[in-house]
């Protein structure tokens, strides 16, 4: 009987990378640390919520009043409104015009499912996926789980230790026309004007759809609308598109996205907003409540706008102590590159024997791609991982 | 230019239903009431809530320790088990012969999307899906926009005024072979043991695929291994199957759902799990922790399981006064069949004609088949919602 389950052909699934942090959590040393969480952590080596969400939530806690009922299917205007404000301007030609809106929807990669879900069905001549930059690992899993061929990439040079754009243009001269496009994280690839023209003219070219992921806006810079500033040249260029917006990272609200997409006019944009059904009615209002308090406009010109410089100050605040205590120390190289790169996480540019060093004999977990938070060193733990990096130079340098 | 948009071809997506609601907000009359409501409403006319679920929210939100951190993508294990254990029973063989287990997911309709892109991947020759009585609208979209064929169908009986058993089977001996079949709240449908076998027999021998959805369970009989009786005859005559789980209507639990596997042995099982990949690590683990304290054993055996009791009496009670009411205004008509069905939600028992009367007359919201949500009901809308019947049936019995 057991040979006629209808599970029989279901091959058994792959072992999803992630496996570091349980190799992690068995190891029993006490000095283990592990330095690729995705979250931003304090000081104190606990997950970082903005000041503004903890009092939010409280607030919430405390009201017998407020309403568990569903929201609307479409989600809630205003939530969605400040959302595409936060992520295009205020005075966006492409809002003006309403060709540009979005769903919010449950789930941080919520808006890759939904937006990979529509590409299947809508555009069914996109069979490819080319993914640059990706720091959200499920994002190809989810483009694969539908059948999709998916390409990842990273913009890393690790011979000159640089986000290099001429990686980036020469992905896309090399993947099938007619591909999706996920654009992760590019903001410390440098592009000249020239590499800038002949990127863009290729996507045109070849009918490539872009699907930007932004899920960190301001960490880079410390400023938001400096962050979203190349999504701006694609509205510009006229390129039709989507974009996944997730606001854990910089404002700590978590399990939600937004994707929002843009369309040459009003009638387009609407035909495709229209077939961008998320699971939002599956959400009581209550759960929603909590964001909306957060996103409205008033808070983030306050105390949401004004934490998120400071977490950035610190970011580089650590990256700098690092840079030092390794000059200090001696390390071989140069370790410029860590405070050229912005945002929480970035390379430390080793190899894998090094980070391999680090791993085994020092407990010190990091994945292969020796590309760190940052935001997981702090004074209790600098000293231990600068002195454990020093060796693993010096070991795999003589 | 805008011509060649990439959407051009996308069609306009149609409009769902739950257009009621939208027209009920319109409606400025001070007397309107909405009686469609999806979860279990108070005698005063607010969305219920667990009351084990308040202090566990609170609790959460003034611990400033609790981690943000994600959670392991395939779930929480005590958290999978507790809720296995509510729907097959501490002691189920299938449990101790670890053949079935699930995942948990964002969305109360989470579990449909995930198992509806599971049997799209995996089980390609499933083209058509049944839906039998329905309560999520969301479901039969859920199918259609993955591409497949959906019929929807109710086993109420309008004639009889009741849950009629031999509608599943007539609706099952012409549907195609190897259909999915969606099996909703079916408690009130009582089978003969002669219809149980020959419905079992169809299933088996057309390769039908049961796919549950139990929404509410122990809120028709107010016991919880009561209303799941009907899972385990499908358990022990060996059948493998999907089950979706949500706790929201009776634990207050919302913007989860549950998708279990139940296969021949475990190798099967294991495969089938493998592949159910559910936006689980996009939650922190902070927002799963409300759900997880509350689903607690010892929590479930005490307050919780106690205060659904007084929710399924409290239920029972409003359908006794409506039954009485129509008795002493002298409606025409036994009212019987109220009080025969279980749950929150049950028909009313009214024609198109009475149901439009109630709506554009009356301003009491109600869909067209008339199944209403009785908690709906109180001691303040009681009489006015009475006399609107009595006068709609009066009107057109004349």
């Amino acid at each position: 009987m057991t040979s006629l389950s209808v599970f029989r052909d279901v091959p058994i699934a792959q072992k999803l990378e992630g496996s570091l942090l349980k190799i992690y959590r068995q190891d029993d040393s006490s000095v283990k640390m592990f330095l690729a969480y995705k979250v931003c952590m304090t000081e104190g080596g606990h997950p970082w919520v903005s000041l503004v969400v903890r009092k939010t939530r409280l607030q919430i806690a405390e009201d017998p009043s407020l309403n568990y009922e569903y929201l609307p299917l479409a989600g809630l205007k205003s939530f969605i409104q400040a959302s595409l404000e936060l992520l295009f301007g205020k005075h966006s030609q492409a809002i003006v015009e309403k060709r540009v809106g979005g769903v919010h929807i449950v789930g941080e990669s919520g808006a890759f499912q939904l937006g990979a879900q529509f590409l299947k069905i809508w555009r069914k001549n996109l069979k490819t996926v080319c993914i640059i930059s990706c720091q959200n690992e499920q994002c190809g899993l989810i483009f694969r789980d539908m059948g999709f061929t998916v390409y990842e990439y990273s913009v890393w040079n690790s011979t000159d230790l640089c986000s290099d754009p001429s990686i980036f243009v020469e992905v896309l001269q090399h993947i099938p026309a007619g591909s999706i496009l996920v654009i992760g994280n590019i903001s410390d690839c440098r592009f000249t004007q020239n590499q800038w023209t002949k990127l863009m003219s290729i996507i045109k070219s070849k009918q490539i759809f872009p699907f930007f992921d932004i899920p960190c806006q301001g960490l880079s810079t410390g400023d938001l609308e400096e962050d979203s500033k190349f999504l701006q040249h694609f509205v510009s260029l006229g390129f039709e598109f989507f974009c996944s917006q997730s606001l854990s990272k910089n404002f700590g609200i978590y399990a939600l996205s937004f994707l929002h997409t843009l369309a040459y006019g009003y009638s387009f944009y609407k035909r495709s907003l229209g077939q961008l059904r998320g699971p939002n009615t599956t959400l009581s209002g209550l759960s929603w409540r909590l964001h909306i308090l957060t996103l409205s406009p008033a808070r983030l010109e306050g105390s949401a706008k004004q934490s998120l410089k400071g977490v950035v100050e610190n970011i580089m605040l650590i990256k700098e102590k690092v840079k030092e205590k390794l000059r200090l120390l001696g390390t071989p190289g140069s370790w410029n590159h860590i405070t050229r790169q912005s945002g929480t996480h970035g390379y430390l540019g080793l190899n894998y024997q090094q980070v391999e060093f680090l791993v085994k004999k020092k407990h010190i977990y990091l994945p292969k791609t020796s590309r760190i938070n940052f935001t997981c060193i702090n004074s209790s733990n600098i000293d231990y991982i600068t002195q454990s990096i020093h060796e693993a130079v010096m070991l795999t340098e003589g």
